[in-house]
């Protein structure tokens, strides 16, 4: 890149009152498309929704289609399709590759939202639905981004490639292929990952870092059947009682991993790293109460801040065996398991901590149970320049939509296909998105405020207004 | 007890060829109503099968008074009710008070039965059903062995009381209580529970002890709902990793349990008793083969008699937390679970028991979790001598009917109303089972020999004649 400028300064367009108008006008509209693509229940990682994920990305290609994006293409994977679609009519204008995902999390335990996770409504403000921030809403966004400006201006100010992928939020598993095998088309100067979100208390932000992950299952079988406790109670070993002490044995107390090897290639915070942390505006107390915990938690000598964006954990997503029910019976479970992940910062590999964490566990597991472990899936963590020329464009767009200087953060959860796009498409990556830091991700009652919605769509077109002033050494 | 008997000698009455007559014509009709008392899914411990559990009452009352009781009375005792019936006429002669209990453990997992857990099949001679073992067998037996003396006598040899409980596998509840309050109508001379069985192998047996129970649910919560694991995974504890800390806490991984003061009043094995666990036959191996685990395990120094029999242990019964589902979830679970019971033996007490874990639990749980326990229910061990008359007495008919003297084993399992009959009524008790060994009582596909359920009604005939020459002390 050859573009040089001076971090947080605003440069950015005049206010396009055309662009405002349609948009001020089209909000109604805008609105109704977004909870149609809340409404389809496009859960990845459950097969049986493996329908709905393709719903949803033929719903994304005609919108884009509609939009006026051109080549649009729910493109096979494998596994859930990835939806592409370009705009390429700006010659000796920087051409951007941008990527948002369509799929979402689970939603049970479903008695715990306070409206069905399918049925979006906006409420206070806040669009609730599972999906609305993680990450329908920039699926919608730059749809309505595009729209707006082809509407307006009958042109982009850049030339674009769109991808919207359906396997985020189980693994990418298809995408690594996909994007080798499609590297021609997806040629471009930089990517824009829409995944991330602001700061606490809504301040705006642009996202240098990201975690990896590395998810397994652990398996804990003893006798054929459940055994009557009283009976057999003292005879053999018990698959949950094995499970807690494998468990217990992965992590101490006082948050510290306890594999050997797992904090081998994590890179460590230099001074001015500290200084950028602590210079954001933080308040333990107010997180700590905000979440309803007695006390936050985690490897001593490091800030939460920090322990939450550039240092690794391992965390129980799930366990269970045995009785769940009201009551009680007197068995020894046949087998239990845990669902265990360990998000990943740079530089750790997600299949190097997979091997590290299952040869730890092969050790410590008692020898009368049997033990397996499955990997379920990795992704490798990321970490970007704060004085990238894209990334500072971005900055501009923010500061001058949402009226002041973004915040440069590292975010706990993870994008892999982030490093992805960096490694295979050989890309610089800007990470810009607008959902609300405690927009309850993963979780019920997931929400989205709908001032983001609105400001953000605007904030991307100032974006690639920035962007077509840019030169790139290399088109 | 005035009596006394050489241990294991035969001196059983001339077989009663009118009895065994009746018996063999009645086979079909006594099959069906077993069937009949097995459909009735009266799983005490869940409480959507209260109705069943009246229902089974009410039939195990009506079987009663058709054979010829008196006094049937389904008693009201606050919770699942007692069945309770007599027969008076035998002045001068012992009164015994019969026990068993109509209610069943839950029958799930529901996909790991051969046939459906209500829907009885005899199949090999077993009969397979939830209950089929634990323990409908010995109320339908008893009932028949009673309905067969009755038929062909006009009258039984002894004075019969008998109680068919409805809360044996959910903690007998109210029992106490309702011992307490029917202290008068249910004195006796000694008293018989039906709810124990043979040794592995089908060897007929006595149990002359029995272990005790204090069953808890360890609750650990955190945040108010599951957070990202990735937007939060180093800021907060983890109430799934903090449960597998506390529950390893607890039991080391060589199967001693870690609570102070846990055995402090564990009576130790005398070399006597040493040796009476050393006689039996057995053979670790064939046992170890015959659940399908890769090794026995337990507390050092003990055979796997004496620590099925006469050492207590602590077992997770069911553990459970967030994300069970298939494929992946990224959350950090708002609560995690586990059911754990402790077996007692003599002299442990539960309420001591309950409190001691509960205090450990207490000091060895993180501060970053909130974490409670529950009493689920507790009983009392029990220990009782060999050489009482009316133990003779059964051994004698025993040995008279399946043609082998008994062995004298310590039951695991508990039947916390033996130490409720010997404290509130202060009757001796005898304990005269006929279930198999290997019967999965509690677990999928359990199963009761057909051959033993007919010799067993035949020995409790036996049984009420050899009483019938009993003297005691004080009617």
């Amino acid at each position: 890149m050859s573009q040089s400028v001076t971090p947080g300064s605003v440069g950015g367009p005049a206010r396009d009152e055309v662009l405002e108008r349609y948009l001020d006008e089209n909000a109604e509209r805008r609105l109704e498309s977004y909870k149609a693509l809340l409404r389809i229940p496009s859960i990845s990682g459950i097969p049986a929704h493996a329908p709905d994920c393709r719903r949803a990305a033929e719903f994304a290609a005609a919108e884009l289609r509609a939009a006026g994006m051109e080549h649009v293409d729910v493109s096979e994977t494998g596994g859930h399709p990835v939806v592409y679609a370009d705009w390429l009519h700006a010659p000796g204008r920087p051409t951007v590759l941008v990527y948002a995902h369509y799929d979402v999390q689970p939603a049970d335990p479903f008695d715990l939202w306070e409206s069905p996770p399918f049925e979006p409504i906006v409420k206070d403000g806040k669009m609730l639905a599972r999906g609305a921030s993680d990450c329908k809403c920039h699926v919608s966004m730059h749809t309505r981004a595009i729209e707006a400006l082809i509407a307006t201006r009958k042109a982009l100010p850049v030339n674009l490639k769109v991808i919207f992928e359906g396997e985020e939020e189980s693994a990418s598993l298809h995408l690594d292929a996909w994007l080798e095998a499609n590297k021609e088309r997806l040629e471009a100067d930089f990517a824009v990952i829409s995944d991330t979100g602001f700061f606490e208390g809504n301040l705006p932000a642009v996202t240098i870092g990201l975690r990896g992950l590395a998810y397994l299952q652990l398996n804990v079988t003893s006798s054929t059947v459940d055994l009557h406790s009283g009976v057999y109670g003292g005879a053999v070993d018990n698959p949950a009682n094995a499970l807690c002490q494998i468990v217990a044995a992965l992590k101490g107390p006082d948050g510290v991993v306890r594999v050997p090897g797992f904090y081998d290639d994590v890179v460590p915070l230099s001074p001015a790293d500290r200084k950028a942390f602590a210079d954001l505006p933080w308040n333990d107390d107010e997180y700590r109460d905000s979440l309803g915990v007695t006390a936050l938690h985690g490897e001593p000598g490091f800030t939460t801040l920090e322990r939450t964006g550039a240092r690794p954990t391992l965390d129980v997503n799930g366990i269970w065996g045995g009785f769940e029910g009201e009551g009680t019976k007197t068995i020894i479970p046949a087998h239990a398991h845990a669902k265990i992940s360990c998000r990943l910062v740079a530089n750790q590999d997600p299949a190097r901590i997979f091997s590290l964490v299952a040869d730890y566990i092969a050790r410590v597991a008692p020898k009368t149970v049997r033990v397996t472990v499955d990997d379920l899936s990795g992704g490798r963590p990321s970490l970007i320049p704060i004085d990238n020329p894209a990334a500072q464009a971005a900055a501009r767009a923010l500061e001058a939509t949402f009226g002041r200087a973004p915040l440069y953060i590292r975010e706990g959860g993870s994008v892999p296909v982030c490093a992805s796009i960096e490694s295979i498409l050989g890309q610089p990556v800007v990470m810009l998105g607008f959902a609300p830091a405690d927009g309850r991700f993963h979780a019920p009652n997931e929400w989205m405020w709908m001032s983001n919605f609105e400001t953000g769509i605007r904030t991307i077109a100032r974006f690639w207004d920035e962007v077509s002033k840019l030169t790139f050494g290399q088109p």
